[in-house]
This record gives C-alpha cells, structure tokens and sequence, in this order.
C-alpha cells in the first residue's frame, strides 16, 4: 500500500554492534524492497555511512546523511552519555524528530539511553508518568506483548496500570484486535496474591475499562493467555532474557546428546529442520522493534544485534506507528481515567 | 550406602494432586528399591492410605499410618487453612516432626500451607529473618538453584543476602561443591542497576564471605554462570514458571510445524527421540525437592504433580539433608555475620 504521505524516517546508525553497516544496509534494504512512500535520514559518522551506502550502490536512493561525531556505546551510562555527548547519533536524531524534521526515529543503542533522550527530548504524553518499553514473547499462538520489559525496575500501581492501558492500545492498533486480553502477572491466580503493587494495580485494572482477564503466571506468557501481560521491569527484563537463551540451551543440550555416538548425531542432524523452523517465531528481528510508549513522537526501539532485516522490519514498524494515532489515544486514555 | 541410624520420614499422604496413591507409592518404592536405613510414616485417611497399601501388596513393609482427619487443598489460604484444620495430614506431619517422633517430613500440598506450617510450628533458625523455598533449573550443564522461588514475594536486601548463604550451603553439602559461585539476579552486569534493595544486597554480598560473582541476568541461569542465582520471590517464581512451560511451548510449535503435511510430520516423529532426551532434566520429578531453608528440622516440599519416583526421590533427598548439619551451618554463618 503506498503510503498517504512522504515520511522522512530518521536512523540512528551508529547505535547497534554493527553499527553502522547493519544500519545503512537495513536503510537500504527498506527503501528498495518495499513500497513505502519514505525519505531516510542516516544520522551518525558521515564519512562511515556514505561508504557503505557507495558498496551498496545505494547512491540514488532517497537517502541523506546527517553527520554526527559522537557516539553512545552500550557500556555508556544513559544519563552521564547524554549529557558529555551532544552530538552524538542519538541526541542528534532525536532532536531531527522533535524539531520536525523527522516523523520518526529508530535505535538499536544503548537502550536506557534511547529511552532517556526519548523522555527528555520528545517528553512525555500528558497522564503518563512513566515512558515503557514492552517485548513481544512468541507464543503457542501469535506473541503475548509483556511490559514493562525493563525500562522501569520499580513501579507502583499506578504505573502498571499505565502500561496496561498503553499496551492495550499499541495491540489494538497493531492487530487491529478490539479490546484485547489485558493480564497482570503474578506468582498465583488470586487476587491477594503477590506485592502491595501488584495487589493495588489488580483493583486499578479490576475498575477500568480495559479487558482484564486478571493474574495470569509465568506458566501463561508462552499459552498467550493473555495479548498482553503486565509487570514491572525487573521481572519483565529477566523474563525476557530468559526466554531469549532458550534456543542456544536447547542447541546445547542437543549436542551433548550428539556427541554420544553416530545414531545420536544423525537424530539430531534431522531435529535441526523441524526445530528452527518451529522456534523461527523467537527471532527478534521477525518482529523488528518496539515503540517507547508514552513518550511523544515516534521512536522505535530494537536489539543492538539486529540484522539488515531487522532494522528494515523496524522501519517498516516506525511507517506503521506513523500512520497511527497512538499517542493521541493514549492520551485520551490516561487523562480521562484519572 | 547403609545409612548409619534409622531415619523416620514422615509423609503428608494428602497433599498432592494425586493423593494419596502417588504418595504411597512412593513411599513403597522408596522402601522397595533403596537400601536406606528407614521408616516411613503415612499421615492422613487412614483407610484410603491402606488401601494404597494393599493394592501394592506392601503390608510386609516398615511403613506406619498416622490418622488426620483433614486435608488443605491447593485453593485453600495457607493461613486460614492451618487455624481452621488442626487436624489436617500437613499439620499433623509437621508436628510429628516437630516433637522428634520423625526426623524429616515431605509434602507435595500447599506450597504456602506448608511453608506456614514450618515456620510455625518447626520454627526459624537463629539469624533467618525469612525462610526460603529455591528451585533447580536444570542449566547447559548441571543445574542453577534459583532461589527464592516464590515463598518471599517481596525482599530486602538482608533477605536476598541470607537466601545466598543459605542455598550456597546447601549446593555445598548437596554437591559437595567448595565455595559455589553465588550472582545477584538483575538487569544487567553493573552494580549500580536494579531496585534498591538489589543494590543495597550487591553490596552486602560483595563484602560477605561467599563466592560472589556479581550480577547475572536471566539469559545467564540456563548458562548456568553461577550455581546460585538469588532474587525476590516474584522473579523466581515467574521465571521457575516461565521456564516449566517451555517444553509444553515446543510441543506445541513442533506439532503447528506437523501439521503442515506428511513430510513434516515425519521430521518432528524423528526430532522426538533427541529432545525428550535433551530435555529430560526439566523433569521436575529428577530432583524431587527441594528444602524448605531457614527453619528447623527437615522439610522437603515437591511438586503437587509429582510422580511415585518423584515422591520417592524426595524421600531420598530427605534422607541426605537429614544426615547433614545444614541447619547448624546456616545458624553459624548467618549469627557470625550480624
């Protein structure tokens, strides 16, 4: 579908652990294979970006460099980088977007820093009081959104029930699935269960008008019993790096089962084709990236590993969350909830 | 090994999802197949237990029955249940233990029901301000005791700092490991990340005696980067959770992948053989169970699912703790340190 109007989508391409080759190539890739109507802006090493952009032969395209001489590493704290070094890819693109130069923006950095120039630059939504960023676990059937998945470690009830009301929505317009199942992850079914947060943000979500299935458990996220599930950071994050090093401890496992003879080898040269094809859904790059959801404008978040398809799949999402209305419901949401 | 004195274990017949037949099947098994110097006493219905009992020809066997009259169930609230049923099979066990008519006792009920009743009635071990249930995470190789696994939703930093003393002593004794490493659970490697109470108990541990190695995350505990994981209750349970429902996953998506016609379900037929070998460790009823840590006396608590072996593996593991010093170990450790 050709998109209504021209957006200029803005890369920080100097954030990711292959930066900024991935980045130029995901650019690249995004602009030749798909059909939507958009500008990139590269922001980062300018001598560096149009290098790569030459050994594509991606001269034509409509693709321009913004140079930035600094960059943020993923070892910089968030806080003290953003503040030594302001010309750095990120502080730079994200100022493009808020200047209106840029309709989106899009990062595989240093995520708390990502997130910190999001909050400080662009601001937040009116009635958040907290920005967060979820993660799509892949599911029995479709992914289960969880949030936070680490940008806030500590979070009171009122914040979960942001998150919760901010998901929903993001699930809504994404899926395009009308009120989808909000749940509240917790360590039993009962609503007494779990920490005085948890208790309070069980009776907030009880009262709203969101879908609330109740509690669900760890047990539930990979059933997707629920569209989204609803935690604070802590568990989020450690949930979700969990998850992530389960194909590398199966791949473990299977070759010590391998190396127990030839029979064995063979069996598990055969499970190779159905096992990855099954686990494909656990590739992060298939989903691409996640918006910051309560902050103003358009940042699209992703792994500091993704490949070219990644980037491009988070460029395609930027396009998408674009297109949306997302913070205007969000806002409409949480200022009239309270 | 013949062990040196007659041990008593006291089973709560009632508990499981199962009761009381897998109970007393494990009990049989447990006598049948191991050459451990034991006794094993029944509590709970009486006639239903003999029954078990004569269907498995195992009148001949060193097995009492003590009557309860009462049961709690999995939906029952620890605390209500154990004021209201004074005459349930898991208080009448834990009393019997308590007044040194058994040496151990084992439950596979009311996770919390049982943990109430030991510190209630057993009491806490001087210097435990809260005793701690862990779990083993079968890892790349060997296991991970993520520990707490949901008895203690909520901690402080002295908390996180005497789960790691208590489960490093218990992975010492078990494993007979000198000096296993124990890691702090958070959101990443550096010391100032987490809650408060995680950074407050990074630095209690770095300045205790343990073999602390810092800060793990949850990509890191299949890894298996430290043979003691320690967080909060809700981590742990959410994670332990999360991590039982991975296979239940891959099932699923093998069989979503065998539906797509012949050939792939010839593939997944042939990929079963390797994984159910490669997974074997996440049977939860290989380990048995684990002890409830920080209260006097032993008590082992297992899964409502467990099967007879799995009953029968945590009478053996009764039997090993039993034969330790770990509660004296845990009083000096945590006493000295104060």
């Amino acid at each position: 579908m050709e998109s209504p109007k021209k957006l200029r989508i803005a890369i920080d391409a100097m954030g990711g652990d292959y930066a900024p080759g991935r980045e130029v190539a995901g650019a690249v890739e995004a602009l030749r294979t798909s059909n939507a109507n958009i500008e990139i802006i590269l922001v980062g090493d300018e001598p560096a970006i149009r290098r790569h952009l030459q050994e594509l032969n991606a001269n034509e395209l409509p693709c321009k460099i913004v140079h930035a001489s600094q960059t943020i590493s993923m070892a910089d704290s968030p806080t003290a980088a953003l503040k030594q070094k302001k010309d750095s890819s990120l502080a730079v693109g994200m100022r493009l977007h808020q200047e209106g130069k840029a309709d989106a923006f899009i990062s595989v950095g240093n995520t708390g820093a990502v997130l910190s120039a999001a909050t400080l630059i662009l601001g937040r939504i009116k009635g958040v009081s907290r920005p967060t960023i979820g993660a799509f676990i892949p599911a029995e059937h479709g992914y289960c959104l969880l949030l936070d998945a680490g940008a806030n470690v500590d979070c009171r009830e009122q914040q979960l029930y942001e998150f919760a009301v901010m998901g929903s929505i993001y699930v809504q317009l994404l899926w395009k699935k009308k009120n989808p199942a909000v749940a509240l992850l917790n360590v039993g079914e009962e609503k007494s269960k779990g920490t005085e947060s948890v208790v309070k943000a069980y009776k907030l979500l009880s009262a709203s008008k969101l879908n609330f299935i109740g509690n669900v458990e760890g047990r539930d996220i990979l059933k997707a019993k629920a569209d989204i599930v609803v935690c604070d950071g802590f568990v989020g994050n450690s949930i979700l790096k969990f998850g992530e090093s389960v194909p590398a401890f199966l791949k473990s496992k299977l070759k010590q089962f391998a190396e127990k003879g030839l029979i064995n080898k063979l069996a598990v040269g055969l499970a190779l084709w159905p096992l990855k094809s099954s686990l494909s859904d656990m590739d992060p790059n298939k989903e691409g990236g996640v918006p910051i959801l309560g902050v103003r404008g358009v940042t699209i978040i992703g792994h500091g590993s993704s490949t070219a398809a990644g980037i491009k799949n988070m460029i395609m999402r930027a396009v998408e969350v674009a297109h949306t209305q997302i913070n205007k419901d969000i806002e409409t949401a949480l200022v009239n909830s309270i």
